[in-house]
């Protein structure tokens, strides 16, 4: 197999594991041994062979190797499995599988590998958020230039953009733990949902053999867990890639040449920013993510388009989700990780938010001016008109609004050119930004 | 303006009226009404002039024509409307809109319509739901082949199929429930989310005026709304859409020439199936909805692409909404609408699906048969061998599995004619159909 | 019907008016019409009749309001058409819809409006381009920095950033052209495309319909006219969408308050810019189009969707068509017809871009340098490295490129302050740039 | 790495190879070296230096091991790559990659990729169209029933079905070759597309490069060759996956249980069809098909959020094409290859076409009948009434329409027994069916 760049320029080994071939066996395995205590548990089996199958149910005992050889003459990996298992277990073989189908199986094991995936993806959630809103605290005083329409708006703190940040981020947390009961389960109710090959215990076999896995059963299904609930997962890691662009891009604006409040942390001996360009420090993580951010939200299209499967099931499915479930989890926490990585070694430069400010020649202040002329008494409709008069000439004639507005008679009557600097401090016009960056703590750690 | 198809073939008034402009400049109105309210309830206004803001509040006395001369002139909605109001309250009219920006009115307005909308949609899930359950309910014990690959498996009744549609059904219900405090959230914290505007009591202001339009808030917003609480809605919408796409299938393939076994009901009287072909029945109403599905579907896309905003907004996520949500809104009830036609008045025709059993020879009680040798006492892999051997060769020599299974020595030596006959009945071999559709109605019905 | 939001805030009425329902009809009447003369033409009917059915069929004889009085009986909408017509041609009613499925008109419609707002699109790609290269040539000379990653990379001339543009417009406008004879195709071949209801002369009355409504036709259909026409079509929208997104996204970031390098057109005197922030001019027109581009883009996916249809054909594709064919061509002319007005009175700030320029210290000119070392007969490599050891000392120390590189021994010693000054001036280094404008223009302009 | 079933489950070595780090790291060295001779040819450089460089341009020589190794201290492949071949070349390294940037490499090695990756996708298309027009020559004559929504409908021959397929691939090979010369496009122009840093042949230096590398260049070019390319290469792959779908569903259609007209080639010896149900013939590949199309299609969407990049370039879409690139080429060849496989080995069922027929009572000739009674002179209108009325009459009382119509005194006046059998039978209303084979086979042959 050539070394291919689709697959091995990204993505954590210990998530990729998940979705190996070999990892995947043992979970089959695993499923079958399940079965199996579960059908002696009800009386259809003997305990013995129960025991025999959970003991060879190992793939260092059934090899992967052995599967691919059955399955080249079978074409069916699930009974190639089935088969490299029976073979192992002498007469306790005949009670392999029993009154299973095939995606009994397949869908309970990609429940299992769901659980795994989530628990990670909980993990990565988790560390990200908390160290966002450790920055947060750090920052909660540190003021900037709010932009809107990408132009200078009012100040914020920092820290309080990044506590926006961080509660989205819990969202996405709650959105997960609450989700997953019902994405993580699986089934055994043979081909068509019935049952009937499982016999007159065939509810407590499922009860009994998704309980001993950890997961949930499907109440309903037909030959399918319902694909409502992969659906319910890809949208839920969809919209947890377009938090994490967002926050990326975010990055990768604030680090622009003309604004350089944050930079990703950069190596500079060693780092070649670029083949031509020498001098350039580059916020590639957050490109990274971005681009991969895009990458795995289209996979909610396929599946989405994988629900509408015909009667009690069609295999359409099958080759879509290989690809699609392993890959979103992949991505998403390869994303997480490196976002992390973002937040947690940013270089923010304070000063440079300053100069910024300075730049604005005040006119970010005109909101504070406008409630400046409120609380004197002034309508807000004429408030909001003499600001923008002030602000045009400022903008035309060039200079900043203190001087600006000192010209204009309605404000030099209310005021001396001292209180107006109050006013007109940024500093002092950040309202409950620290404020929400400890609320914001507070629901993150407790 | 030119009577446009893309618009009036499809949805409910109702649904339409909450995104219709003129419902929109109340829900507005509404908004600005309360915060007025919210500031006399802490003391920055007098109670008086909320009153009258109050009182004026209101699309009779609001006119959308004076809204949209005065847009015309500053190309600015919510501060047309803003002017608006304000012309009518006299010297109360100073107290509009008070430490306010526009998007804390847009993005609060749009949770309103959302908290419309959800209940609707919430209704007619609960109407699909009984719909369903009572089908269900009705056929629990109607036997039909079930089918994978399209392909005849074994048999499942139809009230059981529709059991699991129910239950599906239901789970949208509830994703959506347990959502709705997330997706219907407001914000009253000015433009970069500080609420510096709003002066000392900012914090009361947006619960205040949250707590009475009904709506949750923004614990730690920028300018907007958190747009993964959008993400979040369209998803599910989406959801809703795949599941019913995937129901209309179920009918159209069911409803097929060979198939037959279900119709959506027709009028023979009057409607025109064709307009060369005279003697069709067409499922007309499960086309129509697996191609709305796919429409709506489609909308998750740009409500993604919305989540990456620049810094504390930027205004590329407002012509796309304006689309995206109050089409995702109407499409699904839309659809909703008709797929509960569709499922209260089926026709179902339990004959034919008799009919489809014995088309098949008997091949979909091999599982049947493969169960029964497992019982006495044959080994699974042996049972499923002697079992296909029976089974290729009736294909082959086109016979019924009854014959071929007598023919074959293993077998006749096991059973007589009579008992193969038990073995073989479909309706013997529908295990637990029955009682899912009993446990599936407990769940819905309370 | 309430006035809708969702419909009335953008599209041209000429465009709107191709999918509106009186069209519609037109287009249909004048398909009848042009049927009934092919049959004339091969001897089928008398020429009379097929006079007649010409002559009556007019939007303004056969009314709207009569076809959907039909409707509303038959709920079919061809078939209440050719009913509406027929009871108008008295004995020539006969002769009306010959042969022809539902269809053959539907897809027909559905080319003769693709043509039109074909051509509407070809006329607003033509302006833009145009509109663009004019912006470029006068701006060829205008130098300003590069950026890769949001970061200071080196020069070029705004004018050659717009000529890239503008030839990216003309390659979509070569699409289209060449597309145009695939898309726009008609078909007369009855319910499964074998013309079996035409007769014998079911080739010819194909070619003569088609010629006579200036279409192609579809040499082997089933039902319908290949899907992967429409695809073909809704793609190249798709990627018009995407570079005006692109386009927008540009000027949207050189007019953001830190750079200011270009302005969309705005009213200073009226405008309300934000209903807080007085002073702020937004690059709204661009901002909506990156948002209808998002939607627009998204059709791409039902349109797809909708190729694998279920055998001859089934109907699921029509609603969706409704929807996303019309509103993808409505919405392609509007973001062509506002992203013209940007480009058109585009306010361009040469001034600006040189102070951006003067920004960075002179270190986007550390190519330049490398380039001159390099001239000078030192290796590559070394060239790479001295010239990063230079900028990486500047950014640490803050002086500009010119100091640091008079103190490094290898600079002093091969060039006078004179002769660097020389190197470094941002419009010594700016390549092809102005000769590309012109070999663009050429390209455009003939 | 762990073997992993995202990526080994499907896709032919060949075209995975063209996406392997092995053969990008040698087409970088292809196009260093093709840089150089360009730079020879100009008079830039001496020739034997460019003779050096391509003669070390060789991955047995610059080795992927040692370029991985660089990477690692510099995190940067392209640097890496250059700094692997310069280290070989001795004096002739200083003229290495002169001029060039990093994205002048990797958007010529990708537009390499796509002309081997288009030229295998070429032959497959070419391969599938021939097997199809074959297998429709063969079955040109082959009547079954045609089906509209789901719906008997009216009689075509299984070669015309075939050679409309055969007919939209081959308009997917004419799309292909139409955009290759658009889409196989490198560039040579340095960091922001000026080519300040090629010198005075920047020009020239692109068009020689390009040509020997059999590539067309972008002329106008910012960093990147414009990614409208990218799109539209893209979007003609998603167009033929969709075919793919289609021809896909429509084999799966026909091999259901009821229908039974079509099968997949399928081992009967070896393969195991299902673990539990013994007796089926799945459509395993087409199911496989269907699915990976899904996959491959939403790969449209990234590729479109691609195109907007800020300025000059951002990186973000360097991580997303890395996947989607790729894995679109490898899954599009992929399908073609199984679905000429599925074409070629197609079991054909005419025996089972022709019970079908019958199955439908002749209603499915209700139209030939209609379209009899008008060429007797009786109006459209009062035709279409007649054959619907018997057909209904049919339904209900369950009777063939030979019997129904024969009770209708209008037909028994016009026709006897005998005749309306000629009438009634298929065979004899398949219009132009076979000729349509024909048709098609001499656009594809020549």
């Amino acid at each position: 197999m050539p070394v291919c760049p689709l697959e091995f320029r990204y993505g954590r080994e210990e998530m990729k594991r998940i979705f190996d071939e070999e990892v995947r066996l043992q979970l089959m395995l695993d499923v079958e041994a399940a079965i199996a205590r579960a059908h002696a548990k009800v009386g259809n089996i003997d305990k013995e062979h129960a025991d025999i199958i959970t003991q060879k149910a190992n793939s260092q005992i059934v090899k992967l190797e052995r599967v691919w050889e059955i399955e080249k003459d079978t074409n069916h990996d699930i009974m190639a499995m089935v088969k490299a298992l029976t073979e192992q277990c002498g007469p306790a073989g005949d009670y392999v599988h029993l009154g299973a189908t095939s995606n009994d199986i397949v869908d309970t094991v990609t429940a299992l590998q769901f659980n795994k995936a989530i628990e990670m993806i909980i993990d990565d959630l988790m560390i990200l958020e908390h160290t966002m809103i450790d920055l947060a605290e750090e920052h909660k005083h540190t003021v900037m230039v709010g932009r809107t329409h990408g132009q200078f708006a009012i100040p914020l703190t920092f820290g309080m953009k990044i506590a926006a940040y961080a509660l989205e981020t819990h969202r996405h947390l709650q959105r997960l733990e609450e989700a997953r009961s019902r994405i993580c389960v699986g089934k055994l109710s043979g081909a068509v949902g019935t049952g009937a090959a499982l016999g007159e215990h065939a509810k407590d076999l499922q009860t009994i053999t998704m309980e001993e896995l950890g997961l949930g059963y499907e109440e309903a299904s037909l030959q399918l867990v319902g694909r409502d609930r992969y659906v319910e997962f890809i949208s839920i890691l969809a919209n947890i890639s377009a938090s994490l662009e967002k926050f990326s891009v975010e990055i990768r604006n604030l680090q622009r040449s003309e604004i350089g409040e944050v930079a990703e942390a950069f190596d500079k001996a060693k780092q070649v920013g670029s083949s031509t360009m020498a001098h350039k420090k580059n916020p590639i993580m957050c490109e990274n993510i971005t681009g991969l951010a895009r990458v795995q939200r289209a996979f909610i299209i396929p599946t989405l388009e994988n629900s509408p499967l015909w009667h009690e099931r069609d295999l359409s499915n099958s080759s879509a989700e290989r690809f699609t479930l392993g890959h979103s989890c992949v991505l998403v926490d390869d994303m997480l990780v490196k976002m992390n990585k973002v937040f947690a070694n940013l270089a923010v430069f304070p000063e440079k938010m300053k100069k910024n400010i300075e730049m604005s020649k005040g006119l970010i202040m005109a909101e504070a001016l406008m409630m400046a002329l409120v609380k004197k008494g002034i309508g807000r409709q004429d408030a909001h008109e003499v600001t923008r008069r002030i602000s045009m000439k400022c903008i035309d004639e060039g200079h900043d609004i203190r001087t600006g507005a000192m010209q204009d008679e309605i404000i030099s009557d209310l005021w001396t050119p001292e209180e107006l600097d109050v006013i007109l401090d940024a500093a002092n016009y950040t309202g409950r930004a620290a404020e929400i960056v400890d609320d914001v703590a507070d629901i993150i750690n407790g």
